[in-house]
């Protein structure tokens, strides 16, 4: 995409309304757009970033077996009465709204009562059993405060994935499954070694839930870590029976600041139970599935990345995840970097051309803080020369390639 | 995929609650689920096809120079009174809800206003014009009715897409650009022969308004048709004066009903003016861009593909949004089936493996009701003649092709 048709520009200026670093720099590099506290945007290259972390998301999910749908953000109340959840005490986070004929409804901030309703009507034998359901679907909770950017927000796409399994054994082969899948989806996105599965406090059908917690000074959340072994757990169960049952020294444990980028969780029958979530096993008994729910929100992972690997300079996108692979910068107006544009757009190498009239130094400065992982610069003098600079975002590393070698250097990666 | 493997399943029983014919058929073959009225979701064989909708109005939103980004739902009172929009008399189909703190928030069923405010954040310029940007996003519309299935609907994904001109003469010309590239979705999704560019009421800047109407019993809207010329006009603005205008004769007007499957709007400065989009021209004078809003709901366009190509059998699904394009029909236990899935998995041909116990007839009746474009069935006689029948889902017509044809037969077209 060539720079001068994207409608967004880079901005000096912090936003004086933003205290953290991942809205500041989103928003400086024109990546999102604040509507209101706690509800953003995505513009062009934002929306770019989300979706390549939906893909690698997505691509996991689909690799165990996880099946794809949408479900509504509109809510029945009727529905979560069943489960004693429409109660703004028993969840506090609800938008509530109202049909004309003055109906109540909820937004949902979650979606165990609509999964189990309808996987009620579609199990009915255990050779419908197991499943695994998820959905990339936009939830709406009614946060008291909004300061971290896009990490806690009132409107987000969340992926959350259900499993349905018929006996508890069953359910912890799924868990299993899913929770590695999770440790792919971090490591993918760049996120892999400052994430750790973390113990949390659990629920009526397991002692513990676990998070994905990444380190962060921008994080919410205390952790402590024994990095020896990598094992967590979060200060809410901190405690001398929970170190012991885990098996873990006081000693070793360093607290870390960090950031929930992911939760799975142990539900049982807690759904099934009351929405009747029932099917007849090999003896004709019937029997309530036994559920799990896994929640991961790319937003919030994108703006992990943006916390956790920028530099003074600005964003570092991973290449899993960057808007584009290469950004093309052209110095002084030359015919070349036309051409190399063309050939890059030709052979599939996603690029941006900053096609731009502006000094070398804003071009360099622009780049740096939109984050794209391969600079390649056009200059005069390197064109003379009949080679090009690679700049690497990530650690600032320069090699000069032969104009001739450039199109195979980014195909044989 | 095997079909096995889907947690779905078609079902013989007419939904009692549903009147339309595309919710019966969507809902009995799995493709929705009905969480009230109004509200539906979309199962895996469901998302398929709005994806593929969504994918081929994304190719040519692309193609005239849209920029895809994402606005949110959330809406705040203070800018959608900046143009007397907040009002329920006004606009009567908000839904609104609050934060905490009491202040009033709506969800958007529209955005002419975020998408106004955003941009003259950027436009500053005659050079930062003309410009498209666009968004495939979740509407809420509380409507009064809702009994049109996916038709008409309380929440659903809108692709808005608004142009941003310097002027009415630049506007005409993004305006002619998208119009072409709404007849081209409507061709390749199937629609193509019986949708209708229909003049109607316009607004403040422009006489008429455009709206893309396909011919239906189950439509909600009359219009008339001039099948000669090919021109159509919506009722609301059939008069003697609107036809002299538009030079078309009444004696060749013929009523139908009809679906509203797109609609194109001249906006004019009704948007700019009151929140401030203005650019400096090249002389150095303000002022005010030049907009239109055109809009398409994959979902309506997946609805009326349903009332209109469907047979007594069920449905017919182009191939161009088809949930998959062979439906693999294996008849008895055999190996064979299996391995031929396998091939054809491995040649990238999209597959449905009906790999189900269950008898012939049964198979026939659920895979004419889903809908896929080829049925590929693997009988006992077939195999032992080393061929297997392809029946091609729209016109019941079959070929016999050898097995060691059969993936390039499918690689070919």
């Amino acid at each position: 995409m060539r720079q001068s048709q994207l409608f967004t520009r880079v901005s000096r200026q912090v936003p004086k309304d933003e205290v953290s670093k991942n809205a500041q720099l989103l928003i400086r590099a024109g990546f999102i757009h604040k509507e209101m506290a706690g509800v953003y945007s995505f513009l062009p290259l934002g929306l770019r970033v989300l979706n390549r972390v939906i893909g690698v998301v997505r691509e996991e999910m689909n690799a165990i077996g996880g099946q794809e749908l949408t479900l509504t953000a509109l809510q029945e109340k009727s529905l979560w009465e069943k489960t004693d959840r429409w109660d703004d005490r028993k969840v506090d986070v609800w938008f509530k709204t109202c049909l004309k004929n003055g109906t109540e409804l909820g937004l949902g901030s979650t979606h165990e009562e609509p999964m189990t309703r309808l996987m009620a009507q579609y199990v009915n034998s255990y050779r419908d059993l197991p499943l695994l359901a998820y959905q990339f679907q936009t939830k709406f909770r009614n946060e008291m405060r909004a300061k971290s950017g896009i990490m806690r927000v009132r409107e987000f796409i969340m992926k959350d994935l259900y499993s349905f399994a018929r006996t508890e054994e069953e359910h912890a082969v799924l868990y299993a499954s899913v929770r590695a899948a999770y440790l792919r989806i971090f490591e993918r996105v760049g996120l892999g070694k400052l994430t750790y599965a973390t113990f949390a406090s659990g629920g009526i059908f397991s002692k513990y839930s676990e998070e994905f917690q990444t380190v962060s000074e921008a994080g919410e959340d205390l952790i402590y870590v024994d990095e020896a072994s990598g094992q967590s757990l979060n200060k809410e169960v901190l405690s001398d029976e929970v170190l012991a049952d885990l098996g873990i020294e006081r000693e070793r444990l360093i607290e870390k600041k960090s950031i929930e980028v992911g939760n799975i969780f142990t539900l049982g029958t807690r759904f099934s139970d009351p929405l009747g979530l029932k099917y007849r096993d090999e003896n004709g008994q019937e029997q309530s599935a036994f559920m799990g729910c896994y929640g991961i929100g790319p937003g919030r992972v994108m703006g992990t990345i943006v916390e956790t690997l920028s530099d003074e300079k600005g964003i570092v996108w991973p290449e899993s995840v960057a808007p584009f692979r290469v950004h093309l910068l052209s110095l002084g107006q030359n015919e070349r970097a036309n051409i190399i544009y063309q050939e890059f757009t030709a052979a599939g190498i996603d690029t941006l051309y900053d096609d731009h009239d502006a000094s070398a130094g804003e071009k360099f400065a622009e780049s740096d803080l939109i984050g794209i992982p391969y600079q390649v610069i056009i200059g005069k003098k390197t064109i003379e020369n009949g080679e090009v600079e690679i700049k690497r975002r990530e650690n600032g590393l320069v090699e000069r390639v032969a104009l001739d070698a450039l199109v195979g250097y980014f195909q044989k990666r």
